[in-house]
Order: structure tokens, then sequence, then C-alpha cells
């Protein structure tokens, strides 16, 4: 991922996408912006002074970081200290003003205004969190070139799209840590994003300390929960950073977890231990239910531990759960899930069959609208707004429910979709979408940059939407290069005008955004480079980098669906996530540079781009064999060493095909075909990654770089 | 750090260390081990049965950590997936024995047996602190050969040398955040520390929350403070790892910050805000004072902010103030600090001098002497045993008193000491020391391993030991490289037997732990490739890597004092630490290496040596042409050019050197002595490092390989 070749190529590189002047390196884009000649030059006299209630204390750390941000990264020393309401510095470099304190909230003026000139900078804001998203535009704004640092001169006047611009982290499947989740939040704030959903609980654990009923988290959580304390924490520092968070604890199925501690909420008697359904499914064998051999029968056809709404002790139990949750979260939102329940462990449950006659109920569906219903009426009492996962929907849902979009169509038996985003919208429920958003199906960026599914979302009703990331996958190792900076696509969607569609001007800047994120702390390419170092037991990482770089995940649920197959079934919580499929990142760098490349290339026969090209492949055909002292004798990296072998013949076909083009020998039709038949095998995922240049290199057999695929399936 | 250049140079390096078969890679050496041929090959059937205490949740979280660190570190997959109290798997291959459930304390028990066999392992410890401390051998113990990984046949009988093993971390002059004090408290761990001296409060800030007297954080931190909750969850993360936290509050002097909330506790009417020293008396210049130009006027002539001891307001707010304190920090010890008080507030104001004579005090040493005597006093009734600099020391001081050395003799006018560790020992006080454990002074690891300091204190009332690191020039983006793996080689003298003192086998190890620890999490090597990214602008970073690899910070205090003397006087707390000399470590791992070639060569001409030597000098002399690209316009990089230019002329003599002898042309005494001042030359320091090969060098040049100092200057 760091090392590129050779340090020319990377120059050219660098320069390789055109830069679209108008997005500078700014992510997401603005609504307006211009720019303008001249540059304000950063020196060691850059000072701010803000304009802002004294008692803004959120305002004035948010500066004070910002500027220290900036010092680290200019390696100015800053002559200015700490930046004070007390202070009347009117003869400072930069004004930030703000007429108004506040608390971030849906639906609030977001907007700011940055006004650059080549002497001074002019930041305003109606409200704290405008002030915000300003800052780190500037941040973003602060260039080098051979003189030194600056921020170009723009003027730049700037709202969001969507007032909900979600991140979803599941937290049950892995737990992630407190200290994770803290990076996630920077990284949200960076890209503007404002609602954290968390995901707290599954049926594979219970992550929320809950004084009321502490075997909650005492037997539901296998030790691994955050305190109250922690919440609270969390709460505080997503807010000083424009971000509510939205609990989510996932009911009437997804719900184990809660079981552990207290069975008598269940449908069936137990006993109960965290743990995926799958486990459940095993360790509860039934001959009535088939068994369990596809993905579609563990969520259509088998029994998965559900709460019992038949029983007014769950209600009376909610009821001091939400209340106690409601002094954690003060959002005034809660999410209950209420996703994939196939109401099996209510029809073998004949004391549930039976009060379903007593009610006129037709189906279980029936019965999960009379949960949901309680359960909403129970939120209202506390004051929160529910949201459920699209399966709450139902024609006598509460207007003030919002309907949380996930199911895409053609899932085939598995799931069924309940209708469009703008169906939902359409009836009057505030809605979001997350279809079309989960990062965890290891699609590229440009695929969720363009989802579908929220462009025809277009009623006044969809609030946004969100970014989904599931953890069967991903632990506190891998979870924030998984997230990031996938996830600055989707807030770019979320945040900037329905325009701004430019695939190649988004990737050159999201790889800009991974190199800020990394210098403020998020590990994703960190926790890359430790996790090589730990596949070679230390030895030097450089030729096996030299492979991964190039190496992507397969996409879709594959892995997922492998792992949970997998027995012990539960071993997806304990598996080490540590093999290359784990670690190497969704989009990989190299493949956009060359890409790029291949591109102008193909368009001109570039002679600079052409060296590109050449450096590229020579490395990749000669790594092979410098992998193999490091091979020999290291089992763990048996699962790449044919992606070695087949990237090096791949990249031979390459510079056979440059070769015949530079000798004006056109390759005759026979030979294109075997070497696209060769390239078209050595495109085959396996031990669940893929080598992510073969089109690139196909497209020099061809003379034509293929567009990519607008959607990969997700088997 | 990463980068070594040629595969084969890196696979013979590691074998360059020759490898005491038994200290294995162990970090602490144990007391006693045996080495048993035969190994215990580790596959995906490794199981764990502990037989402990149902209530020692310390002790199964522990299990199960160690249990799931090497699941990762092999890869293997593991079967068992939560192991708890009520399994009963006696067919386990691992059993780990606890006789009682115990909490950390100065003095416990805290030995440990740990067997193994070809076919399975026994951990057996009276205590619950004992059995992690063997599972932090266990882990150390795993290892790799061409069929896997593997524990190696032991039989080891381990305890330490000193009850009290500590690291005391500054976090006032910086704040380190609550997350990087977890990585501290983990790393501290793996090497066996059990105290965490945490120094919360000097000048430059008051870095815990007081609800009592809520004045001290809000005006005495600039935001950078740790909460309640905060410090009441690190404690219990350091408790559940072996570790007490042992608090200080630094009085009367370093108090600044107190003030700034209470200046009605200060010698003299303020006002007063979190800051230097140096600031303070820049700002309240007096000419009745000399002027602060060098550190010898700061430390031991200039006025500097202290508590007034004749004010009785002071110890009714320290009595409420330590019992708020009590309520958070559980250990029986707190360290009152009582360093570097020259007096001059109190000599200054003439109230107090009044109140001195009317108590027949002849000095202000007699003064210190009653505020030392009044806060024991309180601490007494609150239950904790003080602790304080050896500033505390005089003929009526309390024998329940711990005294912590710390001035070494010869520091002339700066700071005198105040006796020999035997001294205070010998007079019944039990004592601590950190003189020659300073690792602010940036000396490398063989200096503290071979502290003489330690060695020559040999009363019984020695307690142990601390290695110390204050924050002038430490922040959260270098302080895990700034303690470790440095710190390990103070708690192996603290930990093994006074006779473990080969540096070599302890440079070897140390590495090993340094990868360890990136493994298990620490930010040390993460930081440092972090930092020259920024450096290069997210360029590539391999051929500034060859440099700074084997660059260190100019040793003793003089980049300190540097950074003290530069204007303004508080730029140090908001100065970016993110210079090349920040961030480069102390030891050189490639130097260590290199010197280990060297030294074969030189013994008996090893060609295999040789030819890695030549491999580094090759690069070295190359290394400063292919820099010359990113040198172009990167002023950042302007402060090591010299640098990299005198490590090509130096290589280029090595080579010089190796030519000869391999022409069997003795080089004549005046080519000798001209290379030999040309190397001297090079090795000079500037911009605060120095290139760490130049003896190495040299030592071709000369044929002789010079021993290492065993002291350097501190200014």
């Amino acid at each position: 991922m760091r090392i590129v070749l050779f340090s020319a190529l990377l120059f050219f590189a660098l320069d390789a996408f055109s830069q679209t002047p108008a997005t500078l390196n700014l992510m997401p884009v603005p609504k307006q912006i211009q720019v303008n000649p001249g540059k304000f030059r950063i020196t060691n006299k850059f000072t701010i002074h803000a304009e802002a209630s004294a008692g803004d204390t959120v305002l004035f750390a948010a500066v004070n970081h910002a500027y220290q941000t900036l010092n680290r990264k200019t390696g100015m020393v800053f002559g200015q200290q700490y930046i004070l309401p007390s202070d009347t510095l009117k003869t400072a470099q930069m004004i930030v003003r703000v007429k108004a304190k506040s608390s971030p909230e849906i639906g609030e003026d977001e907007s700011y205004k940055l006004q650059v000139t080549d002497s001074h900078l002019e930041l305003d804001a109606a409200t704290t969190e405008g002030a915000l998203h300003g800052l780190q535009t500037l941040i973003q704004l602060c260039d080098k070139d051979d003189q030194g640092y600056y921020f170009p001169c723009v003027a730049i006047d700037d709202s969001p799209r969507f007032k909900w611009r979600g991140l979803m982290i599941d937290v049950a499947r892995h737990f992630i840590s407190y200290e994770e989740m803290k990076h996630n939040i920077d990284a949200m704030a960076a890209v503007k994003m404002n609602v954290l959903h968390w995901h707290l609980t599954d049926d594979e654990g219970f992550r929320v300390e809950s004084k009321v009923f502490p075997l909650l988290h005492e037997l539901g959580s296998n030790g691994d929960y955050y305190t109250q304390a922690q919440l609270k924490e969390l709460v505080g520092y997503a807010a000083d950073r424009g971000i509510i968070i939205v609990p989510e604890f996932d009911m009437p199925g997804h719900s184990q977890s809660w079981f552990a501690g207290y069975p008598e909420l269940a449908s069936q008697p137990g006993p109960y231990k965290p743990g995926p359904r799958t486990q459940w499914q095993n360790e509860h064998p039934d001959p009535n239910r088939p068994k369990g051999n596809g993905i579609a029968d563990i969520v259509t056809n088998m029994e998965a531990p559900t709460f019992d709404p038949t029983n007014e002790k769950v209600y009376k139990f909610l009821d001091k759960f939400i209340g106690e949750m409601t002094t954690i979260f003060p959002s005034g939102y809660m999410h209950i899930g209420a996703d994939e329940n196939n109401g099996m462990a209510w029809k073998l449950n004949p004391a549930i069959m039976a009060w379903m006659k007593d009610h006129q109920m037709q189906s279980t569906d029936d019965l999960q609208r009379y949960y949901v219903q309680r359960v909403h009426d129970l939120l209202k009492k506390h004051h929160r707004q529910m949201i459920g996962w699209e399966e709450i929907y139902n024609d006598k849902l509460p207007k003030d429910a919002i309907v949380h979009k996930w199911i895409p169509d053609g899932m085939g038996d598995i799931i069924k979709s309940h209708g469009r985003p703008n169906d939902f919208a359409s009836h009057g429920y505030g809605t979001l979408v997350s279809e079309g958003f989960y990062l965890d199906v290891f699609m590229p960026a440009y695929i969720y940059y363009n989802n579908p599914a929220l462009d025809s979302a277009n009623n006044v009703n969809i609030l946004g939407g969100e970014a989904a990331q599931w953890t069967e996958l991903v632990d506190n190792g891998n979870v924030d290069g998984r997230i990031w900076p996938r996830a600055g696509a989707v807030a770019e969607r979320l945040w900037s005008p329905a325009a701004v569609t430019d695939v190649d001007d988004m990737y050159r800047r999201l790889f800009v955004l991974s190199d800020e994120l990394d210098a403020q702390g998020l590990q994703h390419l960190s926790n890359y480079e430790r996790a090589l170092r730990r596949l070679t037991d230390n030895a030097p990482t450089d030729h096996l980098e030299t492979l991964t770089d190039v190496l992507t995940p397969v996409k879709g649920y594959r892995k997922m669906v492998g792992a949970m197959m997998k027995g012990p079934a539960a071993s997806y919580q304990t598996t080490p996530l540590t093999s290359v499929s784990d670690i190497v990142f969704v989009d990989s760098k190299t493949k956009r540079n060359f890409r790029q490349l291949v591109k102008t290339f193909l368009a001109n026969h570039d002679k600079n781009a052409e060296n590109s090209i050449r450096a590229y492949l020579t490395a990749w055909q000669q790594n092979n064999a410098l992998l193999q002292p490091l091979f020999a004798g290291n089992k763990r990296l048996l699962e790449v060493q044919d992606h070695s072998k087949n990237l090096s013949a791949a990249a031979a076909i390459g510079l056979a095909a440059l070769d015949k083009i530079d000798n004006g020998s056109p390759a005759d039709a026979a030979w294109v075909q075997q070497q696209a038949n060769a390239l078209d095998a050595y495109s085959k995922a396996h031990n669940e990654t893929e080598i992510a240049v073969i089109p690139e290199i196909a497209a020099l057999v061809t003379g034509h770089l293929a567009p990519e695929p607008t959607v990969y399936s997700a088997f």
C-alpha cells in the first residue's frame, strides 16, 4: 500500500488523475465553490480569532484542534498557544464567526461560508456544527507546492444535500473497542457525517452495561461491553464533533444475547448464551425443520431466538430498559432493528399460536406488527422516535416511525424487499437508505458512490442514508480499513449535490482523504502494515506488499457465508482475522493509479504513461521470484502463492502486449484470445482474494479498457 | 525501521546475534530456566483449562486474552471459544492453576512455574498476578521454525528480584491520552512491571478532574485532563494486568497549574495560568533576580510558583483534595513530588520570611521540611504511604516515607544529590531508584541496562526502581516509541537476577519484544511510519527510512534545554513534535545489527558478515542520490540533508576500508588518520540527531571496534 516501486513512478502517478480544480482535495465536495487566483501562504504567523459565545466550549476546542492539526501538518511551529474566548486578537489572519452556540440535531442549519484570500480567511456559520464542518474544510484545503504550504483562494458556500448522513457500526458480532469507536467518530467528522448508528445488541453479544438488568451484559457479552461511563463519554465525544449517536437494540429477533440472562423473555425456554444464530440452530436440531445448509435456510426456514410478544413481562422489562437507555443516549431516536424475524420461534410454540388465534391474528407477520406497535408506544412514552429496518413497514405503522431501507431487490428466497424508499416516503414515513451502502459486501467505493437506491429516492421524506458495517469479518484489528476510506464516498453522496458524480475525481480525493485520516490517527494504514509484519513474522514486507497492494477481498457475501458455515458455527467470533483476505483493502490504490495510466496510454499512447505502466508490470513480473525466500516455510502465505505466480504471468502478458504495440506489430486475434483466456483465469478469486489489476492488463491486450461493472453479485 | 534492504541480508542479520539458549526470546529473563530437548507443536487443537476461583474474573480474562493473542500470532483458528470457569476440560493441553485470587499489591507473591513438555503445558501460581506473569512468559515462548509454531520444552521457576518495578509517565508537560496510557499499561504487563507512577500535575497542567475543587482542572488544564470515570477505569485496567497506579501530585513547587484556579494557595499573589516555569519567569521579570539564561539559573536561582506552607488554608485544601483522590486511587501510596523547590518564592515574600523567623526556621530547607511533614500527616490520616523525590530526605523524615532517588552526582550547580540510594535505605527508608533510569535523556538501552545507581543499591530497603519518561519533548504521537522498547531493558534489570547482564543478548531480545509489542497494538512502529509519511507528504518513505533508521536523537538534555529556551518559553507545549529528531528511535535496530556484523567480521573476516556489511554500506552510499528527488522542494527535510550526505561519504570510507582488507593492502597510518578524522566529523550531532553507525564504520578503518561508552554527558 505504502510502497510505490520507483519514486519517479509515484510522482507521475500523483498527477495521473486529472484534478478537477473546483473540487480541489475536498471530500465531500461543497455545494458551491469558487476558486480564485492566488494562495494564502501558511507561515508561523498564522493566527485565529473566534467570535463566538464564550460558553461554546465545543467550538473553541474544535478551533484549537484544527489549529494544532495544521501546525503538525505544516510543521510551522505556530506562535499562538491556546485560542481562548478571552483573546481579542483583532489582527488574526483568520476569523471564525458563529452566530449561536448549538448542539448537533437532525435538520439544524449546518451551513457555513469560508472565504480565503491571499491575506486572510473568514469562516461564518449560523451554528456550532456549521463551524465544525467549515473547520474540516479548512484542514482539507491546506495544500503544498514548491514554496511550502498554503490555502488556495476560494469562496465556499456549503450545506448538505441530506440532513441524515450516517455510519452504522455493528459491535455485536465482534466487539469494537471504545478507542476504535473514537477513531471512527473522528473520521466521520472529517467527512461531515452527523449520525453514528450504533448496532449495540444482536445474537452474538449484548454490548451495553445495564444497571437495571445487569445480567444483560454480565451473561450476554462474554465480558466485552461498554460501561455506562464509556457510553456517556462517547456520546459526548461524538457531540463535540457534530455527531449524534442513535443506539440500536435489535428485537424481536437477533436477540439471543438478551436471553442469556433473561430466558423468560424468549419464545422458547432456553437456556441461551450469546452466539451466532447458526450456533443456536446447530445446537438445537429439530427434525421438523429443514437443516440449515445454506444462507436461505438460516434466514428463512430455521428457528432463531426471538422475544415472546404475547408475554406482558416483555413490555414491562422493555419499559424499564428503554427508560434506562434514555439516560445515556440523549438523541431523540432509538432504532429497534426488527429485521429478519422469520416467525419460526413463534410457530413452534403452541401457546403463542393459541394466543394469536385468540387475538384473530392470521400470521406471524401480524404478531410482528403487534410487537413493533407495542415497542413504538413504549418509545413514545420515553420521548424517542422509533426507527426500524424496513421489516417494520406495514399499512398500520404509526406515521412518526422512520423506515430504514436495506433489502435489495432480487435476493430470491433469502429475503424479500418491503418496498422502494420512495414507497415508504410517499406514505409519509421518514426514510433512511442503507440499501446499496452495505460496506460488508466488499464492493469498491464507486459502487456505493453510484448507489441507484439513493439516486432514485427523491421524495421529501427521504432523510438521507447510512453506510453500514456489519462485523462478522471485522474486528478491532481491521475495522478502520474496512470502513475507511470507502465510507468517504458514501459521505460525499449524502452531502454533495447529486450532480457530483465523477468517479475518477472521487478516487483521487478518496486517497488524499485516506492519507489525511492516517495523519490524524486513523489506523487503517498502520493496521495493514502491522498485519503484513505478522504474516511475515517480522521479516521485511516490501515484496509481499507489492503483491497485496493489488489484491482485494472477494466481493459479496461469499467470504461471510463461508465463515458462517464453518464449524463450529460460532467460530467466526474467535477466528483470528489475520489472513490476507482480512487485511487487504477493498479499493486498491495501486489499481486506481494503474487504471488511470492505462486509460491515458490507450487514449494517446502517451510515453510517460507507458513508462510507468512498464515499471509496474516489470515489478509485478519479478516479484514472484523475489517472494520465494519469504514463502519458504511460511504456511500462512500459502494462501497467496498462486496469486503471486498469476500476477507475475499476467504482468508478462501485459509487457508482451506493450511490446507488440511499440513494435507496430498488431496482435493477431488468436494471440489476443489466448491471452484474454489466460487473464480471465487469473482474475478468479481464490482463498477469498482476487487480483485487482487484471482488467487493466487485459485492456493492454485488447486495446480497449472495459467500463467497470455497475453491479456485482452478492453471492 | 521496517525495511531491510535485501531479504538475504535480513535473514542473515536475524542470526547475527548469537542466541543464549537459556534466555530464548524472554524479556525479562526468568530467575531459573531449564531448556529441555523437544518442542510442543501448536495446532488448532490447542486448548486451555483453568483451575482457579470462579470469581477470579481477572484471571479468566487474562487466560482468554493470552489464548487469543496466540491464536492471532499463529493464525491457527483454535477450536476453543471462550474459556470459562464452568469448563471442565480435563483433557486440555494446557492447565493453569491458581491457588488464590488476588489483587496487585507491592510485596505479594508474584512467582509462577511454567512447565512445557512436547505434549502439555502447566502453569502454577500462588496468586492471580503470578499467573498473569506466567501467561506473558507463555506468549513470549511461542516461536516458529520451518514446521510452524511451537513452544520450546522448558521448566521455568520465576520470581522477581525487586518488588517495585515501575514506569513513571509525566502527563503534565504534554497530555498523554487515556488510550495511549492503555497501550503503555499493556506493554508494562508484557515485561512484568507492576507500578505505573503517574505524574499527574505540574506547572504545565493539572490533569485530574476534581469535583471538590473543579477550578483545578477547569483552569489548570487547557481542557486536557482525565475525568474521574476515566481515571477509575484506568485504575481497573491496570489492576487487571497486575499493575497498581501510584498518582503523583507534585508540591510545593512544580505547582503553577493548581494556582490558576486557586491563587490563594500560592506564595505570591498571581494571577497564574498553566504553563512552564520558564514562561512564568519570563512574564515576571524581577531586577532582584538573576535573569534565567541557563538551565542552572532556571532551577536554582529563579522564582517559580510555589505553595505557601505558612497558610493553614493550604492544608485544609489538601486534606479535602487528598480525601477525594483516595476514592479514585485505591493503592496505598501517594507521591508528593517535592522536587526542585529552590525556595525563591518564599524568600521573596516578607510575610513568609517573618513566619519562618517566628518559628525559628533558619532556611527555606526547614520550611520545605515542615511542609513535607504536614503533607505526610495528611496522607497518613487518609491511609496513604508518602513517596517523594529525594528532596524530601532529611534527618527528621518520618520512617514510613519512601525516598525516590533521581539526582545523579556531578550535576554541578544545577542540583545536588541528597545521598546515595544505600544512604536512604540504611536509615530505614524504603527507597526507589530512578537515577540512571531517566528515559528522557535519550540514552541507548544498554546504558539503563547497566545502571550503576541500581547495581550499587544492595540494602534490603531498596524496593526497586522506575523508568521515568518526562514529556517536554513527548506527546501522543511519539510517546510509545520514546518509552518502548527501551523500558524493557529497565524492566529486565528490575526483575531478572543481577547476573543477567549480556548486552548483545539483551538487544537481540529487546527487538523481538519490540515486534511483539507492535503485534499486540503498541504504536511505536506505526507512529514512526506515520511520521515519515508526514515528512514526505505521503510520497514513498523507503529511501528516507534507510537514512532515518540509522539516525538517533542527540543524547542528553541538549534537545530539551533548546526547547525550553526557545521563545515564547511556553512553546514546547504546542510545538509539533514532528521533526526527524522527534520520531527516530533512541536505539537504532539497524545499528545493533550492523554492529554485530562488524564484530563478527573483525573477529574472523567472516565472508557472510562482510557481504552483509557491504550491502548496508552500498545502500547507504547510494541512498543520498536516491533521496535527492524527495529533498527537492521539501523544507521539512532540510534538517537531514547534511546527514544524508555524510552517511553516504562515511559508507564510502567503509567500503574503501573493506577493499583494502580484501586486497591484503593494509591501510597506512596517514590514511587511517584521515578517514578517522572525517568520520569523527560525520559523528557530530546536528539538528538534534546523530548518525548512529559511525563507530562501526570507523572500526572497519582501524580494525578495532571500540567498546561503547559506559556514560554519556547529559549536557
